[in-house]
């Protein structure tokens, strides 16, 4: 499973950093968290592509997250898309888009599907990730993705090979497969008595603006990482007051650690953060974080890439 | 007068060009036409602000042209603008606009006002700039905008002022100013008889997606530059047929000849067209219309500023 920031910047978008769009790559192709203005823009840098693009979960519906729908959803038209497209999202997002498409004379030539959150879950709109759904705290709705590996490929167990006497050859591929054997001497070999258990499917989860990330609690249990908006430090957020409803690095990474979750991926910044240079700069929220967290700690970057192993392990990936 | 293109690509984006938009300076300030997707992006690379933008004029409500209005409002909403802004255009703009901010939950600090394109001429929305609107041919309705420069200043005729006897002095700037003046001697001096006639006034036309540049004989009367789209060249459009109704540079060139138009700037080129290297270039959009048009032609790059200096002369101007 793979992340590929398209967008890590809060409200307006900078030179550096466009507003959010995550895209997660895994076996079955790639989905879309989020479409900010200028999402298409910056899937023109990656090796993605909105023709085969699978669906988009949108959190919430602020323009920063969800401004760049109408012209993906042109763009991959122009493509030539055929393919079904859902979008995924809590109301009112399809009479947005519907409303977009009908005074701007848009027509695709691909159907589009409408998913509200609440019916997200039961969807089963991915072939190999289940999707769950956790409620936010923001100033409108705002809601959290859960993609959980359906594991299906098992690994045969060497050990119990052996005892079992199964020599090696076709009949390994065979048991391998789920289909049980009767080896040359007549004895009966099941499937299941020699393949290892499944190993642990992997968990992302990916959360719209929040100002409450003890809400995630239970979507956080058995998931490798959270990708979490860190708009402020918690100094800035404590000047600015608690209208705005976002997190603070330290709040996000507090609640990481508290909640063991092996690698925390914080994006959203507000554009008051420099990159380098400035009177506040992203090591600011870095290092709040850091204090707080001591597991895998990433601050997104715009078009940069992180890799979720399959024993859990996140590396940011060198650029393509 | 400097008009500077923030997009120059026709229906999507490309790593080099973004889908339109165009701003136009003059003494009074800047004026935007068409807002595609990712307009405020090119603008943070540009020495303009929302926080200063005059008026928004969308010639259709083709995606390509109108997807970064809303993020353009937003922003300049979180930059805090407070002064009204003025948005032009044909049904159903205003649908459009309050249709998203509604269902986004877009508030803005500053009173944003529609203004349809038949009563943009009357409307007198910009101090130093006449608006005219022409109608064009196109999927759905499109128009042109022209912008006159409202001469105020002008200029005393040395001769005149010798022949009337009036010393070098302050009495010059009082003449200039408009008033009448009494010399030491007791003779009145008018100051209409010592100016010069205003200069022609500069006259810039952008024109929306159109299939018919000849609709724009009339409105292109008496203008130093015409911005059209040459969508395709001739042997493209001819291939792709005539349902998109775009123009070919061919046919604008043509026209921009015929018509006498000074200057010929060409925009919104289909992606198919390479900048450099490819099967398809701009230079074939380049050689097509300087075989038909002798004035002086560009073609359009994203980020370039061309200025119309006093005499009607267009430049293209080095980058900041």
């Amino acid at each position: 499973m793979e992340l590929q920031f398209l967008g890590t910047s809060s409200g307006t978008p900078t030179k550096t950093r466009n507003v959010s769009g995550t895209a997660l790559r895994s076996a079955g192709g790639w989905v879309l968290v989020d479409c900010g203005e200028g999402t298409q823009h910056r899937i023109l840098r990656t090796n993605l592509s909105p023709h085969d693009l699978r669906a988009v979960f949108v959190t919430h519906l602020h323009g920063d997250h969800c401004y760049g729908l109408p012209g993906l959803l042109a763009s991959a038209g122009l493509l030539n898309r055929t393919a079904p497209l859902a979008i995924v999202g809590p109301q009112p997002l399809e009479r947005y888009v519907r409303g977009v498409m009908e005074t701007t004379a848009l027509q695709l030539p691909y159907p589009v599907r409408f998913i509200d959150v609440a019916d997200a879950a039961a969807a089963d709109l991915l072939d190999d990730l289940a999707v769950t759904v956790a409620p936010l705290s923001h100033r409108i709705a705002s809601y959290a993705y859960g993609f959980t590996e359906k594991v299906t490929e098992r690994r045969l167990d060497a050990a119990m090979l052996a005892a079992a006497g199964v020599p090696r050859g076709p009949l390994w591929g065979v048991l391998q497969g789920g289909n049980d054997v009767t080896l040359p001497d007549g004895s009966p070999v099941r499937s299941a008595d020699v393949l290892q258990p499944p190993r642990r499917p992997r968990r992302i989860v990916i959360a719209g603006d929040n100002d409450m990330p003890e809400l995630l609690a239970q979507a956080v249990q058995g998931a490798d990482v959270l990708v979490h908006e860190a708009t402020y430090t918690e100094a800035v957020l404590e000047k600015i007051g608690p209208g705005p409803q976002h997190s603070s690095a330290l709040r996000v990474a507090r609640f990481a650690r508290e909640a063991a979750i092996p690698s925390l991926l914080l994006t959203h910044f507000s554009p008051r953060y420099q990159d380098e240079r400035g009177p506040l700069t992203l090591a600011d929220i870095e290092a709040e974080a850091r204090a707080e967290y001591g597991g895998s700690l990433f601050l997104a970057r715009d078009l940069a890439r992180y890799a979720l192993d399959k024993a859990g392990m996140l590396t940011e990936l060198p650029p393509r």
